[in-house]
């Protein structure tokens, strides 16, 4: 089945709450190399890509929008311009790959959905996209589930660990680098980052200091 | 295919790490809503069940060993007694499914494994659990892939968001309260935990106080 991919991505000082121990410039880079390796799980499952920029960005894998405006209005000014199914998908999940992706968009559903730890939503597949329309932050896992049941749309729940695992904060860098297995886990180690088990937890170090 | 579980339990004093929200009585009744929600999980995939206790438990889904020594001494115990695929399967997974369960069992590897964020290993499948041994705490997830090498065991990791997520913190109460689907998560809903969305995140309230 042919659909398209949404990427919303931020090129200017993205993922903040990195900030305690990333610098503007290594979170952008970051970002990238995350980014990265979700369009390449993309692409291995056949599909293109439109990437919703807030900033201008040069990407040879996939087309690009900058869109100024907000997450919300820039996927839902795109949703009705494909008439294929939609893939929705945040950058920040470097861990997805092309069979999880395949989980996804093989649903018999109307729509999927990827839940995000913490009530989002990291990852939507919709049928008809140009009937349905997004509601990010917040619980939006709930919301996005209550405006396909107005819809009438059926919606299959994915249960998927690497899916719902966005790398927003310190600790999200230790699935990353445990189960990690593109660029982003490669730039984490080439960085200083190290696991180490101490009292009987696993610990991220950067440069051998404690960050989590 | 036949397969037995073992679910090690504490009865007594369990979840220490909730101590800041609920008492050591609502703790113990807590742990025993969520073992039985595994318990239910685990039979409805056609299994028997064997509790592995810390102490005197009685339990009338499954057979009872008390084994007074450490969790993996108990588990090595237990695993050469069965002349069948052995399922191990912590108790603090309310959130399991009868359909997760069935994608660890139906594994074409000689061993199957689900991850716990942060490292631990939440369920194993091993076909031939005589020649096994576990080695539970810390970066037990990589330590079970290695004696899976050494033994020149196949290994299928499993990517469930509902099985990697185990009830140790009160921040998992989140992800239980968004996706639970037993007694677990209508005991908390019972107990005076409610959902909120604050400065747009997902927090859980008990009696109107925020505890995550």
């Amino acid at each position: 089945m042919y659909f398209h991919a949404l990427i919303p991505f931020k090129p200017v000082n993205p993922k903040t709450r990195l900030s305690s121990i990333l610098s503007q410039e290594e979170r952008e880079e970051f970002a990238r190399i995350m980014l990265g390796d979700v369009i390449s799980a993309v692409r291995r499952t056949g599909c293109s890509a439109t990437l919703l920029c807030t900033s201008a960005y040069d990407c040879r894998d996939a087309l690009v929008a900058v869109r100024k405006e907000g997450l919300n209005e820039a996927i839902n000014w795109a949703l009705p311009q494909f008439h294929c199914p939609a893939l929705i998908i945040m950058s920040d999940l470097p861990m997805v790959t092309p069979g999880g992706l395949q989980r996804v968009v093989s649903t018999k559903a109307d729509m999927s959905i990827v839940p995000g730890l913490g009530g989002g939503t990291n990852v939507m597949f919709v049928k008809k996209p140009e009937d349905f329309h997004v509601e990010y932050y917040g619980f939006s896992f709930r919301r996005h589930l209550q405006i396909a049941e107005e819809l009438g749309f059926s919606v299959e729940i994915i249960d998927s660990m690497r899916m719902s695992t966005d790398v927003d904060e310190p600790a999200d860098l230790v699935e990353l680098m445990i189960h990690g297995h593109g660029n982003a886990r490669e730039w984490l180690y080439n960085n200083g980052f190290t696991l180490s088990i101490e009292d009987g937890r696993v610990k991220v170090l950067r440069n051998g200091a404690e960050i989590v």
